[in-house]
């Protein structure tokens, strides 16, 4: 794929240290992506999710889709030039969230039927539709429409679904303009059965993508099911392209993933977790509305400072979240981005000195230890 | 009053450019404060508010004094430390909204009987007690408790209501501790009644304080009726001590009291305002909820580009309006904040240059010429 591709720069066990090139950018990786629903990281500017140490945004291709249009970010300049983010930009296909926020629905080969949450409206998305809405959007990273596989099917109805989904990740590659520096990524399905899910990795090998996900995961099926899933389908995926382990997930998982070989990551706990009132620390989760932190003068992580969140204590975002001011909830998603992105930062540079496993070790330890004793 | 003082530094008739030095900073004159009601601006983190251009922030007494609490605000080292402020601070009584927000109230010689909007809890203010909350808080510049005489009233009612003020005012003063560069400012009452603003500036400056205030005014008068309260009672006070203009107002109001040689300005507008939608230009406001903006690639005020606030279109404005997005609400006070500091410094540099009648002029010139066209 002209203009491209990743660089596989340094191995330790399986995990690895690479760097994703871009029409909007590079992206040194294992990569963590915050989630910008609509077109926004929720009450960060783009300026603020920099300073975090983002390299690439996310954004949701179903909620876009509905408002204010795909057609209408397009007369706008596209996505970049729209949420003021020049750097590269992953679209999801809009199918996880059909699939999950929308009841009324039809799905069949053709794609997927349904009525917009916000007002109703009908919309049929089909492999080639969300492929031209993300090209609409000007998206860096396409996703193909799949069928996220619900946890619990048995196994022939996880073979069907599968099968569907191959399907459609074949007429998105035939949908997809290749434009140099934009890329199209398969997405591995197969619930929580090696055969399927290595069938599913063989199948999208053969038609040959940017890039390879895991979907289907962190629904439910618990991390230990998640990880072996992870043991048996990364091994089978293409050395030379990233994989992405879509929506996962904790720090615990994170770690663990990126141990079995995987390179790209999104998910809302961050953000919607900073929105609610609780914090990751490097000693573990902190909820910042407990009782205990009224006068607490101390700062959420006493070890980690995080420039633009301001040298503020406890007390005073106890207060925030107990008066409902705005400020506590963005205070705390810009910490915990940091939080995320600090994390990554530590990643990588435990791959390119060769001691993930000791630095994976210590994190564990860190976060058993669990947060600062009250005064 | 060591370390606290006001230095006239140059006249443009009525109009002052002066500087505040205080125990927290110095602040050039005229000055607008950006309202931080519970310790905060809402949606803006401190360095935000300091790159906007504010010098000086207000906060509110009543709330605070309901939560978290003065004495927690204390122990958490004050105002200051509690709201990552370093710069000064100045604190209302609590009295306008303890007549504004709350319904069971006792109003006598002694102070105002109260319950908290939050939970109905009792609380007693009186002029001693808002001074050491303010004490409490830390504040640089504390206010005297005051009744703020509605507007209507008729001449004996408002006489009373000021001589009330007035007592009160003493005692205030003789509560008040001194300390190094912090100050009390007396608040100047008697409705739109000349002789009783006159009586009331009188009593003020008999008593003495670092700071003339005018409250009462911006409660539905008009700006007609304000201007002529301010061209009555200006001239009457201290040459050598600001003036403060409470809760006022518009970019209008401000420009047209600072030729009537206002030093000192605080309003909810640009704040509320931004939250709501409305977005303050040199071409007047903009409603950015309005349609004509969906596909509008335009910035809001083409003249200008704030630091922070992003190189972002009304389309996209409008759509984190739409979609009900906190970075709507953020981006909009972020500009208006922007706007009223670039106000507040075009003022200023105008009275230095002596042309701030011209620069009135073209200020209001622009502001009729309205919004850019549609495209």
């Amino acid at each position: 794929m002209t203009g491209f591709g990743y660089e596989l720069l340094e191995t330790d066990s399986a995990a690895r240290r690479g760097r994703l090139t871009t029409a909007h950018g590079t992206v040194e990786t294992p990569v963590f992506m915050p989630v910008g629903t609509a077109a926004t990281v929720k009450g960060m500017t783009s300026e603020v999710v920099t300073r975090t140490g983002a390299q690439i945004v996310l954004a949701n291709t179903y909620h876009l889709m509905l408002r204010p249009g795909a057609e209408t970010v397009d007369r706008l300049g596209g996505l970049h030039a729209f949420m003021d983010w020049p750097g590269p930009i992953l679209t999801d296909s809009g199918g996880f969230q059909v699939m999950s926020l929308t009841d009324l629905r039809k799905l069949d080969d053709t794609g997927v039927e349904f009525r917009s949450h916000i007002d109703g409206a009908r919309f049929l998305l089909t492999p080639e539709r969300s492929v031209e809405i993300q090209h609409l959007l000007d998206s860096t990273i396409t996703m193909v429409l799949d069928e996220c596989t619900p946890h619990g099917l048995g196994e022939t109805e996880a073979a069907d679904s599968m099968h569907l989904s191959m399907r459609w990740a074949d007429r998105c590659r035939s949908a997809f303009s290749e434009r140099s520096g934009y890329g199209l990524f398969g997405i591995v399905q197969g619930s929580v059965f090696p055969n399927l899910r290595l069938e599913s990795a063989a199948a999208l090998t053969d038609i040959g993508f940017d890039g390879y996900a895991l979907g289907g995961l962190a629904v439910g099926e618990g991390q230990t099911e998640m990880f072996s899933v992870l043991d048996v389908t990364v091994p089978a995926l293409p050395q030379d392209r990233p994989r992405y382990l879509m929506g996962v997930g904790t720090p615990d998982d994170i770690v663990g993933a990126v141990q079995r070989g995987i390179d790209m990551f999104d998910c809302v706990l961050p953000t919607r977790s900073g929105r609610t009132g609780q914090a990751f620390t490097r000693r573990g989760t902190v909820n910042i509305r407990n009782a205990r932190h009224t006068e607490d003068p101390r700062p959420l992580d006493p070890s980690s400072s995080y420039p633009g969140v301001g040298d503020v204590s406890r007390g005073y975002l106890h207060h925030l979240f107990k008066a409902k001011e705005m400020l506590g909830p963005i205070l705390l998603t810009m910490h915990n981005l940091h939080y995320y992105q600090e994390l990554m930062a530590g990643i990588r540079a435990a791959i390119e000195a060769g001691s993930l496993d000791q630095f994976a070790a210590d994190f564990r330890a860190q976060q058993a230890e669990g947060d600062i004793e009250p005064l």
